[in-house]
Formats: structure tokens, C-alpha cells, sequence
């Protein structure tokens, strides 16, 4: 097996993006990534989106995309998991580099969300959940997790209060980040007033839709023979595991066992422990679920998630920094595209190209990208030489 | 790069699954796989599905079928490049294999077009061309295809007729296959008087939607200790290649420059030429489509592609044995699956168990699978030990 390193990274500001299509998002994303490292062509091009075929009547990414960034006979394909696509497709695109396959690979992911109505938009994310038993009884997406939130409420006694620290830290480091979507810091009153979605969910635990595109060029680190101006970034872990796709077929669904299951396995890849982490993107898609993540991988105990915003320990000179670029709550959630932005902001991290939000020499930067309810949970963890 | 061998295959018909989910269905496939091999459990699963986010509302295949097939914990991505989807989810699982990352992988192939009324399933395949420039204008698949045909009789001064060898093999060796949609053998007479869909493709050169499931187990030779009761049946080459995704934008759509590309490559890896080919299941979604990969291949000149099908040299006994079971034609063509289709069928031969359509001996088997209009073939050659 090949190792693996990241040599050119690019993203688009999360926005809506009314002017542009799915293609010049994705393209925007891949040029910036290939005028880093001066990569003309790559042998391979993973495109993780979620939503493509309803949202945008256009399917078939892989030869759409190699295709309009002119890299005619490259292979490419589209690859989904909900909303861990972005993540899928960079390990997939790890794989093919590790197996002496290709020689070169491009990962991005991209989505257009704001060419569907919202309502509209809300059915296509409930095909994340399962259709029989969970969409078709009308839960959406923001559903499922105010459920999973209330339980965790009962159980372990915290106010909702408790959670606004989490959505504070997001929005603090996303206005010190020019491709956030949200660009303004919040306050614990602003928090507090914030309007209801779904009991106990209110407008500040949730990240907001839009248009985006992230990506990262992968190639084996045998054949970089040098490295034009940024430190050298290795793939030291790359892992996946599912869970039940319905929430409630899982024994406890306020703990993330597929992210258990990911990240000890990613331990024990890279030979690193909890503590070495330097940086950790998590998929703060909703607070609960920052909440559940530092949990599952082993940054606190079970139950005591909110702890580490309360005390702060997840702000950029905390102990574990969370979205220090904004995270899903304030950088945005682009779904099939947020996996990519979790790789190229862990890397910004680990080269000192974090700007403001800059967080004190990682070594090890994680990146957690969660399908569905927890169901599918990809991580990946890089290394600065 | 490990070498990758496939240990286990299974399929469903193809047919009209009013009674079975999408989920049923892929499992069916994948236990039928797992009972041939006895392996219980797999490191990775990977799903080719073109469009079951708009035909099911279901999307996240991923935890979706590792949920249904009792493999908790098992990663699982979807994987799509149109009708070429099922090709895309089989080289996944190669190259995850072959990277070391996982030691087992399954790659299922599954479509379910049949919950969705046909009108608005002509919308949907569209979505596999280009939504701006061929879609949006009124082009459906068949309509791309047919624009395609008449050009090539135009340049080639070929009559529609001497296509028909390709419909009637095709439905020859369905007629002989207990897993093709059509069993019954079609005659000249009945090609000729076949409605017209979009001149000049006619009922009898176009492939039929419908619903099934293909999967196939991969591991790394070095794991094999035993293989119970078949042969093994090694991966000799997995290649891919892109081209433009509007056939317009190609500078000879009469040409499958993604195939040929693709291919050779394919040869190069397998160490072999054309000629070596013992049998050959092609995208045969249109007969056009049969007679350009034919082209492409190297197995005849350009533009002669229908004198193979009028001497019969792609029949079981003829020089380069092709839709063996069916293909596209007669087996069926639920989209995703197809890919998979192929490679279970070329399993099959070079193993020995095609029962009626055995084709003499093989030793290397191909399947090349086609996505859009000629922009993103995939091919694989198989090697019996």
C-alpha cells in the first residue's frame, strides 16, 4: 500500500451561488487545487455529491465534470453516501492512489442546493434516512436529530443552554473565514432567541444549506520529489463504517457506534491516541451531533459533550479545537461537499495557513464526515511532516 | 497493487419485481455471492445505482444495503456513472482491494426503474446526458443514440437491417439464460416489423429497462487458500476512461474514443491482444452501441462493425463470442446493474457454468460497460487459472 499525500487544496466561498452552475462550482474548486501544485492532468477525478440527479436533473458527475475542466479520457465517478459523500470521495480517491492503480487523483466535492425550492430540497435530503421507515412517516432530516437530541437531554440531563457554546465557536471562527457563508459572530442571547425547527433544534444548532465545492489533489508521496512552498500534508488514516440506516433500529442512538468503530480503527492507522490530535473537523451538522462525536471519539466521556463547550476547550487555543474554519454551522453545509471542505480545512491547519483561526502546531488533524443520522461515518486523519 | 480474484457471484432475473424493494432485490444478489464462497462478512461494499434518489427516494445505498444484508459496521458507498454505474462499483471494489485498505470487498450492481412511471423514467435516464446542452433541448437517450446510428449508416453506407444479427443473437442466448428478462428467440422477420422508436433505432435494437440486481465478492489472491468447487477467476485488467459527456462536443461521435482509450490500456495490463479475448459481453444498449465497441476494441476494422453480426461471428461459436447470456438485449438493462451483469456473466463462461451458451475454453474474458452516449466506459478483463 501506497502512501498517500495531499499536495493542492481549493474550495469556493459557501453561498448561494445563483450565477454559476453545478460544473463551474466544481471546476472553481479543482482549479484552484491544480494551480497550487501545478498538477496539469490526474489520471482519476471522485466527485462526492449527494443530490445532483434531483436537485440539478444532472447525474453521470464523473464525465460531466472530467469533461468541462477539459481532462478529456481521465476516469471519473460520482460517489454518495447522504451527506458523508465528500469524505467517500476523497477515500476514494486515497484508495485508487494506494493501490498503484493511478498515479494521480482528484477529489472534490461539490453540491447546487439553491436550484430546488426548500421544501423540495427538504424531501431529497430525507433520502438520506430510510424511505419506508423513516421518510415515509414524515420525518425530515432535522427531525431525527431533534429526536436523538431530546433523548440525550433526558438522559443526561443537560438544558438545551447547554449546546450554545458549540454553535458560538462555529460562528466565531467562521467570520474569520472568507469562504464561511456566515461571516458574523453570535452571542448566547442571540442563541437564546433564536427561532424553533424542530423541539429541541432551534435555527443556531443547525447548519444552513447552499452551494459549494471543496477539493484536494492526492498523489503517492514516492513521487513528489519536491513540494512548491507548502509543508508536505500525508493521508495517515483513512477509514469508513456504517450503521443502521434508521436511527431507531440502533440500540442507543445517542451514541455514534459507526464513529467509534472509524475512529479506533484510524488510531490505531496512524499509531496516534486522542491526545495527539492537533485539530478535529467534526460534522457539526446539528450541536447534538458536535456533542456525540467528541464522545465517540474518545475526547470525552459519554454524556459530556456540552462540557466541552461549556468550558470552551473546543475553541481554536482550546484542548480540541472544533470547525475552526466555521464547521457546518457557520462555514455551511453543502451536503455532498462538506467532506471536502472538512480535508481542505484540516490542511489549511496543518500547513499554518488558517489565518486568524490558526490553531498552535498540529501534527495530526482529523476530519469526521457523518452520512445520515450516524450512519455513515468516514474519518480521516493527516499528518504535516 | 495486490491481485485481486473474484470468489463468489450471484444474480437475480431481470424482470418486473412489483413484489421486492430495491433493498431486496441487491440483497438477493449479494447472499446468492455469499453462499457460493461462504464468506460471511466483507470489509467494504460498494453499490453501483444510477438513479434510485428519484425512482425509489432513496438515497445512501451504502448503509441502506450493509443495514438489509445484516453487515453492521461494513463501509458502503454509492457509486454512479449513469448506465456505466455498475462497472464503476466493481473497479471500487478492485482497487480498494488491491490497495491493501480492505481484504474482501462486494460489489452489487442494482436498479429498481419500474417504481417509477415510464415517461418520467425517460426524464431521469436524460439526466446521464448533458442537461444544459442535450437534455433541456428535448434529446432523450434514445433520441442521442439514434442521431448516432444515422450517422454511421450515412458514412458507412449500411442498411438498418444488417443490424439485426446483433438483436437476434442476443435473444438467442437469452432464450437460454434462466436470469434474462426475454427467454424467447427473436427471427429476421420480427426485427424488421418492429415499431420505431427514434428513427432509425427500432424496438428490436433498443434494450429494455426493468429490474435486478448483479453482485460479485473480490478478495486478494494471496488470501485464497481453497476455492471451493469453481475456478478461480482473476482480475487481469480494470481500466476507465472519460470522454465528452454531449456526443455533439465529440469530434467523431461515430468513434468510441473512451473505449478505445480504455481498452488498450486493458490489453496492456492483461499483457494481451484482441485476439486473446474468449468471450465478450459489450454494451450492447443499442445495436449501434454493439457494433462501435466492437470497432473500438480492435476486433474489426471501423465502419465494419455489422459484418461480425451478419457472419455470425458473435455467436457462442463464432470468433468473438458477445452478449452470451443476452446482454443489454435480451438479459435486460436495469442501468446500474448492468456493469455487473457483465462480469458475473463473464465469470460464468470462464469458469465453465454458462450451461447452453457456453462458449469453447475461454481463458480471458472481457466486459466493457458503457455510461451515456460513449463518455465513460469502464472495461475489465477476467483471467481463468
Amino acid at each position: 500500500m501506497r502512501e498517500v499525500a495531499v499536495i493542492g487544496i481549493g474550495q469556493t466561498r459557501v453561498e448561494e451561488h445563483w450565477d454559476k452552475s453545478l460544473r463551474e462550482i466544481a471546476g472553481e474548486a479543482i482549479f484552484l487545487a491544480q494551480q497550487e501544485c501545478g498538477l496539469e492532468h490526474a489520471d482519476s477525478l471522485f466527485i462526492g455529491n449527494m443530490m445532483s440527479g434531483s436537485a440539478n436533473r444532472q447525474q453521470h458527475l464523473g464525465s460531466y465534470i472530467a469533461d468541462w475542466i477539459g481532462m478529456r479520457f481521465t476516469e471519473g465517478y460520482h460517489i454518495e453516501s447522504a451527506c458523508s459523500s465528500g469524505a467517500a470521495a476523497f477515500r476514494s480517491a486515497v484508495m485508487a492512489v494506494a493501490s498503484g492503480s493511478v498515479d494521480s487523483a482528484i477529489a472534490v466535492g461539490v453540491e447546487k442546493m439553491t436550484d430546488s425550492p426548500g421544501a423540495e430540497i427538504t424531501t431529497q435530503l430525507a433520502t438520506a434516512a430510510d424511505a419506508d421507515w423513516e421518510a415515509d412517516m414524515g420525518l425530515s432530516f432535522v427531525a431525527i436529530n431533534a429526536l436523538i437530541m431530546q433523548r440525550y437531554l433526558h438522559e443526561y440531563h443537560w438544558t438545551k443552554d447547554d449546546f450554545a457554546g458549540f454553535s458560538i465557536n462555529a460562528h466565531a471562527n467562521g467570520a474569520k473565514n472568507p469562504y464561511a457563508r456566515f461571516q458574523e459572530p453570535i452571542s448566547k442571547a442571540s442563541y437564546q432567541k433564536a427561532p424553533m425547527i424542530a423541539d429541541p433544534i432551534n435555527l443556531m444548532d443547525a447548519s444552513p444549506m447552499g452551494d459549494g465545492a471543496a477539493a484536494a489533489i492526492v498523489v503517492p508521496v514516492e513521487m513528489i520529489h519536491r513540494q512548491k512552498g507548502h509543508k508536505l500534508i500525508k493521508v495517515a488514516a483513512s477509514t469508513a463504517a456504517t450503521d443502521t440506516i434508521a436511527a431507531h433500529a440502533r440500540l442507543r442512538p445517542i451514541w455514534l457506534s459507526a464513529a467509534e468503530k472509524s475512529v479506533k480503527q484510524a488510531y490505531a492507522q496512524a499509531g496516534i491516541s486522542p491526545s495527539d490530535i492537533g485539530v478535529f473537523e467534526l460534522h457539526d451538522a446539528f450541536t447534538i451531533m458536535a456533542a456525540l462525536s467528541l464522545e465517540a471519539c474518545g475526547f470525552v466521556e459519554p454524556g459530556q459533550g456540552p462540557k466541552m463547550a461549556i468550558e470552551e476547550q473546543i475553541c481554536p487555543k482550546g484542548r480540541v479545537p472544533i470547525a475552526t474554519r466555521g464547521g457546518l454551522k457557520a462555514r455551511g453545509h453543502p451536503v455532498g461537499a462538506t467532506g471536502m471542505y472538512q480535508i481542505v480545512e484540516v490542511v489549511q491547519q496543518l500547513r499554518g495557513e488558517a489565518g486568524e483561526t490558526q490553531v498552535e502546531r498540529p501534527v495530526y488533524g482529523m476530519a469526521q464526515n457523518i452520512g445520515g443520522s450516524g450512519s455513515n461515518i468516514i474519518t480521516h486523519i493527516l499528518r504535516a511532516e
